[in-house]
């Protein structure tokens, strides 16, 4: 396996309209013109917006039900990696430190965004995914592809 | 507290259709006329329906990659209860033991119904939460109130 470049976020977008759905954006720095961008669904785009203090709903979602129970033991989350993208799909890994040893769990890019914000730990993104600012024709002919893009 | 009647479901069915939306039904028994009804989210209802076998997600869904982590620790699921419905929303209660102690987390049912049926622990519902077949003609008029319960 290559060396390749992780690029350390520390932006984190939501953007929703009826045409192109939810999308996440992730930025380096808020004034980088290069990001990555990924669509998800309406309870992953629920959970990220709950955990930028966007929304309160009222009763626990799913991630957060989990880290409650997670709560009860030793375990120490310490980064994500958005490491890749095949058939169409972005891969993330979960790095976490229980029983004494690291562990790495296969995750979902969204999943694992909500839990990085959760418990406010690095969200590394491979450079090769990141994509250079639009233009506003590129917008469009680029959300066409993107919205047959499964996450 | 009042002592109230458990009851251990034995069959969980799911429904869905574009006027009512996402239904998951809870029986004793499959003969039963008496039952629990829930209205889901389309995430939780995918949950539901991954561990009845009915879809197969090519990535793990936010419960499975949460269990995921779970398995590297020490955790024994022991049951779950949906023990009360308060402001129009259901309530559940998980129970699971850790070092070597019982904890108790505040769940939505529809989380805790996944959870139950990926680890094969008992689903148990207050009996006043029950309710007896309905006639064709009480179902269209019980779907409108259900559709403006939260859950």
């Amino acid at each position: 396996m290559t060396e390749e470049k992780l690029v350390s976020i520390g932006e984190v977008y939501l953007k929703s309209d009826r045409s192109s759905g939810n999308m996440v954006v992730l930025k380096e720095k808020e004034e980088d013109s290069h990001h990555f961008i990924m669509f998800v669904g309406d309870s992953e785009f629920a959970a990220i917006a709950k955990e930028k203090g966007m929304v309160e709903p009222k009763r626990p979602l799913t991630h957060e039900f989990y880290l409650r129970i997670v709560d009860n033991l030793s375990v120490e989350f310490l980064r994500i990696e958005i490491y890749d993208m095949k058939d169409n799909t972005y891969f993330a890994n979960v790095f976490f430190r229980a029983n004494g040893s690291e562990h790495t769990i296969d995750s979902r890019p969204s999943d694992a965004v909500a839990l990085a914000l959760n418990r406010k730990i690095p969200i590394l993104v491979n450079y090769k995914l990141f994509r250079r600012e639009l233009t506003p024709e590129e917008i469009k002919e680029y959300e066409e592809i993107c919205k047959t893009v499964k996450f």
